[in-house]
């Protein structure tokens, strides 16, 4: 087997050729297409940064040449040598006329075609990740956890992380995953939320990334069972704070993704300009009591109170051009951790952001109860028992200050700017009740 | 209760207080001590940026003043308006004198004191973070997981991220946590490396930091069940391009880390200097062999063949005072999916690097086996069943290419950098045998 050299300077990537436009050069990738016209062999080369037309001419080429373009399959890896030519009708205007052909690994016969099962398709889900689908949404993907963490880096929020074993719940017993740990029971973490009201008190303003597990039973189009949770505490923050931040972060996410992955965007058929009210307009803001009131006209079943699923938050949003801020739910929809309006129990100092074109919840956020004996009761209230919430309690007893956060799926996110249909449409190895493999 | 304004813009964090070195300041935080001397009452506030100390006169306030300060308690958390004076006895070079004080959050009975033990500490976690120690050790932490970022965004590596539930092992059965996931069985990932296998085949060149899961028995200073893992894989690329990209890495990281966090190192008894060699000089390298060879010398019960654990790596790195890489181990040393020499195919090609310092391993590093065949026949090697390796084995069907990675614990290489005597020194909630709260 011939060694080949990673550090090989005169190597080039498809789109440093593509950019350049003539001359010669070395290049590797995988063949994505082959056709065979007249007395010409095509492949469509592919690697992480673009596609380029190649074409082997029997007339021309050597035997060697010839005999390794007849033999070579697709999803084939190749090492290539050739000289590129303007071609008006190769897909980028170019096409590599190849002079020499190194096939490093030849591929069997590529089990995935047109038209096959969802289900089949996450069998071969090692397989279907090279598809330029999945491959772009990574990419974006990537430029969505980088821009949440720039955002963070402008206003001084630190990076930490909580645990993923844990003793209790946070967001309801019903869908903790539970783990067998040296003879003792632990859970899997839902939220990373009471961790960072912990570390809030020696870092300050505190984010993490992290997974969040949540042992969901709904076969929803946005449900996974593990998720990248993003999630931002702040000290001495108010609901205005919190949505202030929320809505600049949003802004400053979606303009990043906007400059940095246009081509991948459009490849995905997302229109940029639908993400332009997004960055420059001022979002909605409604109360919860009067997007209930409005949502009644088409849902006679919903009264105050009810809480908005998926079905709703679609016909919510589906007309809206940019995100709309929910706040101000009522108290019997947001678990204990929430705070009361004081002039208003019966409502919460919280809100939700919504995404707009018929997407939904982007973000859960508001205040946290920060009073000790308020949070008991609200613990209480719950049918909890408030020793199981002991050092969650404990910050309130000790210095407690005022404090409001907020949680984001980054894969949801994602999903939205991309315009997916299914959030497994956008991370690598989507986990659901029926899937944990490959 | 008094609401506040978080962002009220004339509150002045500690830092910047004393950068101004005088004035009119309001300031927010907590109050770690309290000392009554004559007719003074001493403060030393904190907030996560530094600490300030702070004097309430009973000549000169009011009563009101007199009455809260001397309610204070330590770890509440206080508003504060004062004028800075230089005083030559404070610990920073400056006292503020206190006009004005609002107890937010009247602790009660602070329950850490001194010559308290680990277990007592280990069970207020929640509050022993907010000790100048374990804030100064976060923050180094912060810059290690953002160094290594920069570094991969230097280097076009894209980050991506596996799955934490798996249905199979990457570093053997016998550390595996099982959880029941619905009604049947899922194993949380030991390593995403796989996955990033898959993933290169889109995206190029990859990373992933995320936790992985090992359900360690063994009670030592450097061990966790769960921890942040660090995780590159390289297409195209062979044992000396990884160990380049390695040793520019660690170099950029502990770089970025002197620069940004002198002031933390110093707390925390690192001297700088002591990291200088790692930045500046080549670092050590040698075979397994002749690093074996020498330990002998010391450990006469170790042989060719032998692992080094824990003993041995200090023992080999005690003197070192920058970190040593030691290549081509023996195959019967380590997993399946490692390289062997096609020369000698006793010897793998692969490293581990260890710091300095006595610290011990901090990399694991290699080629992977890039033939379908070679894997399949080293999987049945090490007694394993290919079948359940099937996806991995596919990635070798269809156009495989040359290929090495490495993995690094950021707990751990945050641990050497600050010189911890124990990885929990170094990480918000660490999880070991007997502790998954709070």
């Amino acid at each position: 087997m011939k060694e080949l050299n990673y550090l090989e300077k005169d190597i080039s990537k498809i789109s440093q050729i593509l950019k350049k436009g003539k001359g010669s050069f070395k290049t590797r990738g995988w063949f994505k297409r082959k056709r065979e016209l007249k007395n010409k062999i095509f492949f469509i080369l592919f690697d992480e940064t673009s596609e380029l037309q190649c074409v082997v001419d029997r007339d021309k080429a050597l035997k060697d040449l010839i005999k390794d373009a007849e033999k070579v399959t697709i999803q084939s890896s190749v090492e290539l040598e050739g000289q590129l030519k303007k071609d008006e009708r190769a897909p980028d205007g170019f096409e590599l006329q190849i002079k020499k052909m190194h096939i490093v690994g030849l591929a069997q016969d590529f089990p995935i075609g047109k038209d096959l099962s969802t289900e089949f398709l996450m069998d071969v889900r090692h397989l279907w990740l090279r598809s330029a689908k999945m491959r772009d949404a990574l990419k974006v993907r990537a430029t969505v956890f980088d821009s949440f963490r720039k955002f963070m880096e402008k206003e001084n929020v630190v990076e930490t992380q909580g645990a993923m074993f844990v003793s209790g719940s946070v967001e309801g017993g019903s869908t903790l995953f539970e783990v067998p740990y040296f003879g003792k029971k632990a859970f899997l973490t839902q939220s990373s939320q009471f961790y960072l009201e912990v570390l809030m008190h020696s870092l300050g303003k505190v984010y993490t990334i992290a997974p969040s597990f949540r042992a969901e039973k709904s076969k929803t189009r946005r449900h996974l069972t593990e998720f990248w949770h993003a999630e931002v505490e702040l000290p001495w923050a108010h609901l205005e704070d919190i949505i202030d931040f929320e809505e600049r972060m949003i802004k400053f996410m979606v303009k990043t993704v906007v400059e940095k992955n246009s081509k991948e965007l459009k490849a995905l058929g997302r229109n940029t300009e639908d993400l332009m009210p997004t960055i420059e307009q001022k979002f909605h803001r409604k109360k919860y009591k009067d997007v209930v009131k409005d949502a009644m006209k088409k849902f006679s079943y919903l009264k105050h109170g009810s809480d908005l699923g998926e079905k709703e938050e679609r016909e919510i949003t589906k007309s809206l051009k940019k995100p709309l801020i929910i706040t101000h739910y009522p108290d019997s929809l947001k678990p204990f951790y929430h705070r009361r309006n004081p002039d208003n129990p019966k409502e919460i100092l919280c809100n939700d952001i919504l995404a707009p074109e018929g997407f939904g919840e982007i973000i859960g956020s508001g205040e946290r109860v920060w009073n000790e004996k308020k949070l008991v009761e609200q613990i209480k209230k719950d049918k909890l028992n408030p020793e199981d919430y002991q050092w969650y309690v404990d910050l309130r007893k000790f210095g407690s200050v005022p404090r409001a956060g907020f949680g984001m799926g980054l894969d949801r996110f994602t999903a939205w700017i991309v315009n997916a249909e299914h959030i497994r449409d956008v991370i690598p190895l989507p986990r659901t009740m029926n899937r944990i493999a490959p």
